[in-house]
């Protein structure tokens, strides 16, 4: 049985740092924890369309799964499928904007969210406003680069320095949530940086994984 | 140029309802209203995969009429692809879900809807949240009958006495919305019945179609 | 039948500016669109006892027109008299504020409102919390410009682009409401400037009402 | 210099109602407390436009009492000329259901309000929700009698007990405002037969208005 | 290094009863759970004074545990010195109250908290309330039993069904919360009788405890 | 009978500012007003920790005065043992920072709260949320002054200007609050340095409880 966190963009680098993002928590996990490439989906999830369109093959895809799972994490910060997938499988299903925001919730009063693009943050405000948490968002600000430019690790860092400060001194975030799954690389510095808890969507739905793993013992 | 009406599902009697009832507002629209059925949708949308699923044959389905198309509507109470499609077109583009909470938001203070199964009302509740209207929210009620049982109409009609009367006095409900585009038959009894507002959404979206159309000549 | 527009000031500048906002817009109106200075108004309606007081002219005024209406539009951002007048009158009544909101709920998930004066924006945001839509409010931000002011137009064009671009950036609207009939001018050039949607009230309850004139063929 | 209350109906009846409520507060007030019938009023204020209708009488009332005055109270629940009679006045000036809600406010978590007709509910939640307070409120539900019918005291108590329980255990209310300044003679009683406290709104605002005369001594 | 879980009551019975109920999530964990009782505490924590009388002991308690701890669970529902005992340690700090509500907003849209008493509904409000979340809320309501009453264990399972019941129907709760720490043995058996998900919050907080563990790991 | 402010740290100093502050109500007040320390507190309350470490004490100095008094203020801005002093004594029990809120609210639209330091800000936040009035507030923005700082009156007031016009300009704050009892002495000169009310809230919860005392003469 297997805890399956599912890319469900196709570019093999950012299941790569996911993969590698969760690594130290295999240790504490009672299952394995294993990343996956969506292979269906577009190189990055940038659109509405993007996030309607990768749920069919999300479905398909844990079908096949269901019979190995302890766990589902869908890895993209739109938790797209993340309602489908719940009524279609019987195990625990985790969505990563969602999973993170809810964690943030323990480590802070007020949560930023830092988005790639601004076209991705009227997005990220009717999920919020759907899981009924609006009073507890400080701020979402976007970085302005795409998933594949945030490969650019000296930059994409320049720009997570700004936008953390702005949105911890802007409009008063204390904790701060990474708002894509290719931002993996980045969290631990930008806490030191910033001095306030950043929380990394995946890590925190993988956290969040294994103790619901351990929480199924109980029925 | 023409307001497309997309009934989601391929129950052709539904569009056959749907384009019944916005009959009458043809007189009064600048531009012809056609209802049209998504041949690819399942005959009734009761899932979340449902949902997520018609969206990228909704979207290609309306690419192709793009260049006739004076506005969209998508016929569904979830609001499949909503969103996607406001991204894909230049025209203006409706859902039946969020025109017709617009619309009885300016025809009572506290509204209710009637849906047709309990498991609609989560993903309601989701949408009512991400439209950031859930202070104006009476309550949402099921019927618990199918899209297709709807076709029962004298059974149709006790229950949405029962659950009408319910919202009405139960939770305060002074407007109510018929949250299925199966229901377009009911309304003006029902409203007869009640004494208090009736909104049918895919006449609410069509004449708010309408209302866009004019708009845009003023671009 | 018709329309009627109602400026509750009584500066016929205003009204010819409402009249010239609306003319694209006949050609697809059932019915005709008339508007028309409440003679009994102030030049501008600025203090709330302003918005107080025009209520029993508008209700006289519309008294007398209840037989040769369609609809009723009252056209002042503070939506004067508009509960009173939708028990009076037996028509669809739209207010230029609510109607301007509601519409851009369907273009951008945070609204911004541009208002004329600092003491506006209390008024407002009881009018926002009265509606229920607090949370998709980015914010509300003043020219510090009178109604009278507003006739010259290079110095409100450039308040305009000042205090648009605040509400842009500065709060992450992503679409912007005219907050007061007296903008009718600007709408096209602000939003062409500042690349967001940009909402003229008047404009937005005529479009409502005309949908509303069909919405009634059902009825 | 006298706390002005002034009933905007025209009932002197009720204006009596209210001046024997707060009889036993003049003893610890710093300034005497005059209760005052706007005879312009309509004998009860039961619509939308007796609001409205009502407010220009009270600015022109209050003005002339402005030099004499050391504090106003609109002493009807749907706080008619509240924002404007602030504007106008140097005094604090304070509405017996803002005043109402704010003192229930420390003595439960949700109040209940029992209205006098279905009619005055909508009005009160465009209230509510203008205060921001939505969510403090348990509920809000009408004894469906006129102001005049209130002074058939055994049919209106019979009322107010079972509407009060409605509250009480149906929608958890913990706290009670009598919804109208025609209610006064019934607060201890309801109370007492309730088990929770009943604010009574004339009482409240009074008590708020002697505590504001207080605080202004120290500017 | 462990995960205690401190009952802050005296009651040694539903310390055990906290133990048997995360028993089985023992295997999953990646360091032993421990259980204990907070000496100093009343029997039953059943007033707000009760709530705040029990912090400072908390904090001594786990001051002393800090160099062992790998993650403290506060497990009373009013969550008391919770914001205290994180602002203490440098440990993941969970509250059964706030573990159980971001639990269930991932197992269904509208949470029902089952209260022991209704004095305790009130501070539950508060809290909830406070964790911004108050949508998300169907209702909450007591079975008018102290917690040394929950031992009687048929009268306590009437009493659960009855308020289950008129949670999931009469309010349309789709997930329920059990709020107090006392009842655990009855998780399984109310989930069975009422088909929705029913939350042990203690269970569910030492799930989220074993996640956070894992999670410590990538710091 | 007395009106009874406690501050609750063991600051004489604040106690003598607050004493100060309140010494002009005296000549309206029914009963004699006495500040008094809590001298088993901190030096002033800026954790977590202290707020609750408070709260036996507090209850305990109130119930020896609970035969002699007629109202209690709990005069630190965390509200220290509100709620649980409610339960305790049979009079009126205001908190200062809820009673500043509340005043506040008709003072103006949208509060701002000076805090005296950001720790101070998710504590207070957690306060507004549990008062369900976070729709009112413009924002809280910190001195980062302790509260033994703020005894640098030429610093404190170069702050209080500096964050005072953030909220008012950056938020659009309409009133302000001095969020800690040890501001008593700017609040007039920062109201005439800013131009909108400023609230000091020991005054505030003063005036509020003389009100009270007067409202519990009609019971």
């Amino acid at each position: 049985m297997t805890i399956y966190i599912v890319n469900p963009n196709s570019s093999q680098h950012v299941t790569e740092g996911i993969d590698h993002a969760v690594d130290p928590m295999r240790a504490a996990s009672p299952v394995p924890i294993e990343a996956r490439t969506l292979i269906e989906g577009p190189p990055g999830i940038e659109t509405q369309a993007h996030v309607d369109g990768v749920v069919a093959p999300i479905l398909a895809h844990c079908a096949k799964l269901e019979n190995q799972a302890s766990a589902f994490v869908v890895a993209c910060y739109s938790d797209p499928g993340l309602a489908a997938l719940r009524e279609q499988s019987n195990h625990p299903v985790l969505g990563i904007a969602e999973a993170s925001i809810l964690t943030a919730m323990t480590l802070g009063q007020r949560f930023g969210i830092v988005s790639i693009l601004s076209k991705s943050v009227p997005r990220h405000m009717r999920y919020v406003g759907a899981m009924g948490v609006m009073d507890r968002l400080a701020g979402d600000q976007p970085l302005e680069l795409s998933v594949l430019e945030l490969s650019d690790k000296t930059r994409t860092f320049e720009r997570l320095k700004t936008v953390g400060s702005s949105l911890r001194d802007g409009v008063m975030a204390d904790v701060l949530i990474l708002g894509c799954a290719g931002m993996t690389a980045f969290r631990a510095d930008l806490e030191a940086y910033l001095g306030i808890p950043v929380v990394e969507p995946c890590q925190a739905a993988a956290a969040m994984a294994i103790g619901r793993v351990a929480l199924q013992k109980t029925r």
